[in-house]
C-alpha cells in the first residue's frame, strides 16, 4: 500500500525489491541501501516536482560544482518501528530546520518543508519491510543536498539536487571509545560552518583522525581554534561529561552543532532531576577530575551511535582511563532516550513523529 | 598526432570535436569544456591504469562519500600558447606537489608523478586546438580528486577518482574591485584545511561573499578567525598590499593557501628590485596607510585572474577608495609574469615547462 502524499510526487517503483539479499544479522553501517530514493531538482530558481524512484547511480557532469567546491549539506535521521509494527521519526523537525539552516551557510536555497515530510513519509511507506522491529534496529535516513550546475567558477550553484536514501542499521556498538583530545588540528572556526552539516567538515576531520586511530584512540575530542582549552564537539557527536553527579556540555554556537540526541538528553536529564550545565568546560578543568576521581564518565551523543560512553582520554602525552561506570548517566539516559524513539515510553515532549 | 605517454594510457578520442560550436570570443569561465577528459580509478589500494576519454558525464552512486562529506580537492592550472605554436604550462610541478599535499590533508592517497605529466601531456597535445595564440587566452585545466566509496559512514574513502578536465579561458577581466575585510565570518582555522584546496573550503565563502555582494563588494579579504586583525587571503587569491614603494604579503601556513602566483610575484619583485615583506599586515596598518596616504596599492594573485588589482575596501562601515595607480606594481608584475607564461622573456627561473 502506497501512502498518498498531499503534494505531488512522481512515483517509480522497482520490479522487484533487493531486500532478500540482504542478510539484517551483520549489516555494516551505511552500506547497503533500500530500493527507493526522494529526488527533487532545484532549477531556474525553483524546486521541481519530486520523485520517487529505484536507488540508482546518478549521471552528473564532472564539472558539477560539488566535486570542485564542496557545495553540499546533509542531514543524519532515524525511523524506528513499534511491536505494533508502527513507524516512527524522531523529532524530524529539528532535521528539517537545521538542513535549512545549512543550507543557507553553504548559500544553498531552503528545501519547501511540504516536500521534505511528504517525501519522507511517502519514502519510508515504500520501504517498510526494511524497518526491523527491536529495540536496536532502524532505518538510518540521509537527506542530503548537492551542487549540480556544471560550472567550475568559484560560486553559488544555479542547480541543485535534493536527496534522500536510506539504510538499514542495527545496534551500533562502538565498542570501547579512547579519545584524543585536539591540541593542533582544529575543526572549526569561529565564524566559519561548524555549525553546519556541511559536507566538508568531515573530510577535513579524516586526517587527525587517522593519526589518533595510529595511537590506538578511536575519535578526536576537537578543541577550540584559539587555545585548544576548551571541549567542544567530536565532529559526529556532541559530548557530554560527567563530574561528581553533574553532568556538563559545551553550549552551541558557530563552531559546534546543535545535536538532536544532545539537545534530548539534556532535556531527559531536566526531567529526571539530573543537573546539567552548558557551559564550556577547560581541558584543565577535565584533567584535574580524573586526577581527583571526580570525573565519573564521558559519552558521546549522536543519531548513529545514540549515546557513546567513551572509556578514556588522552591529551598532552597523557592517558586518562575512566573504565566503566555502573549506574552511568550514559547507560540511563540512553535507556529513557531509546524507550521514546521506539513507543515504549509516554512521549511527554510531543518528540514522535507517526509516518 | 597522439603524444605518446611514456606510461600506459587507455586513449579513447572523440568521433568529431565540438570545437566549432564554441565562440572564443565570448567564453564564460569555466563553463565550456574540451572533447576529452582524463580518469584515474583509485581501488584495492592502488590508483589503477588511467584512461583519457571523451568528455562525458559521470555515473556515480548517491552514496559516493564525496556527497556527504566533501572529501575532494584540486588544482588550478593553465596551458599557454606561444607565436610558434609550441604549448606551455607555468611550474606544473608546484601543482603537482600541491595537490598531493592537500590529498594527505584530506587523507586522499597521492597521486603518482608519472601519472599526472603524462596524463596532462597527451591530454594537452590531444586539445592543442583549443588553445589559441595571444596573451591572455589559455586553457585552464582542473585537476581534481573525488572519494567515490559507497558508504556513507563518516570515514576516509577506499575509492577515489582523479580526474583533469580543461576549459579554454580568455583574459580574466574581473571589473573593479572592490572587497570587504572580514569582521565576522572566517574562511579557515588554525590547525584546520585553510592551506589545501580542499573543496569544502570554497562553499564556506560562498554565504558571507553574496552578502558582500550585496553591499556592492565583489570579495572578501579574509582575516584570522582569533582576532580578525589580522589580512590574510581572498579565497580564490592571495594578497598583496603596496605602502609607499614596499610590497606585503602574507607568509604561508596552516590557514593562507601556498599559491603558485604569489610565490612567482614574490621572487618577480626581487628580481626587479622591488622589496616584498612577507608578514601578516594588520588591518589597522592597512586602515592608517590609507588615511595617510601611503596605501598605494591593492592587488589579488591567483592563476585565474593572474592578478587583479583592487579600487577600494570596505572595514567597519568605513569605505576607503584606492582609485587607480599609474606605474603599478600590478600591472608591472603581471606583464612580467606573462611574458614568462607565453614564452616572451627569458625563463631564468626555469618556471616554464614544454608540452
Amino acid at each position: 500500500m502506497i501512502y498518498q502524499p498531499k503534494c505531488k510526487i512522481e512515483i517509480e517503483t522497482v520490479k522487484a525489491t533487493s531486500i532478500h539479499d540482504v542478510d539484517f544479522d551483520t549489516l555494516e553501517f551505511g552500506k547497503i541501501f533500500t530500493d527507493h530514493m526522494f529526488v527533487c531538482d532545484y532549477e531556474n530558481g525553483a524546486w521541481k516536482t519530486p520523485k520517487i524512484m529505484p536507488y540508482q547511480a546518478l549521471s552528473i557532469e564532472p564539472s558539477a560544482r560539488v566535486f570542485h567546491y564542496g557545495q553540499a549539506v546533509f542531514e543524519g535521521m532515524k525511523a524506528y518501528k513499534d511491536a505494533d509494527d508502527m513507524i516512527w521519526l524522531f523529532r524530524p523537525d529539528e532535521n528539517f530546520n537545521r538542513i535549512n539552516k545549512s543550507a543557507v551557510r553553504l548559500a544553498i536555497p531552503e528545501f519547501p518543508e511540504a516536500y521534505f515530510f511528504e517525501g519522507l513519509k511517502t519514502l519510508l511507506n515504500l520501504e517498510s519491510d526494511w524497518i526491523k522491529k527491536g529495540l536496536g534496529n532502524s532505518l538510518y535516513i540521509r537527506p542530503f543536498v548537492i551542487a549540480t550546475e556544471q560550472a567550475i567558477s568559484a560560486s553559488p550553484s544555479n542547480a541543485y539536487k535534493f536527496m534522500i536514501i536510506c539504510s538499514p542499521a542495527k545496534a551500533y556498538y562502538t565498542g570501547d571509545v579512547r579519545v584524543l583530545i585536539a591540541e593542533k588540528y582544529s575543526r572549526s572556526a569561529n565564524g566559519g560552518v561548524g555549525f553546519a552539516k556541511a559536507a566538508g567538515n568531515y573530510a577535513a576531520q579524516f586526517y587527525p583522525t587517522n593519526l589518533a586511530n595510529k595511537k590506538g584512540l578511536q575519535q578526536i575530542i576537537w578543541t577550540d581554534a584559539g587555545t585548544h582549552e576548551n571541549l567542544e564537539e567530536a565532529g559526529t557527536m556532541n559530548i557530554f561529561f560527567r563530574i561528581g553527579d553533574k553532568l556538563i556540555t559545551a553550549p552551541n554556537n558557530d563552531r559546534i552543532l546543535d545535536g538532536v540526541t544532545r539537545k534530548s538528553l539534556i532535556q531527559l536529564a531536566a526531567d529526571n532531576n539530573i543537573e546539567c550545565e552548558v557551559r564550556h568546560l577547560k581541558v584543565k578543568e577535565l584533567k584535574d577530575a580524573a586526577r581527583n576521581g571526580t570525573l565519573k564518565e564521558i559519552f558521546g551523543a549522536g543519531t548513529a551511535a545514540v549515546v557513546s560512553p567513551i572509556i578514556a582520554f588522552e591529551h598532552a602525552g597523557e592517558v586518562f582511563e575512566l573504565g566503566k561506570f555502573k549506574d552511568s548517566y550514559a547507560n540511563f539516559l540512553k535507556e529513557k532516550l531509546m524507550n521514546i524513539q521506539y513507543n515504549i515510553d509516554e512521549d511527554v515532549h510531543n518528540w514522535r513523529y507517526k509516518v
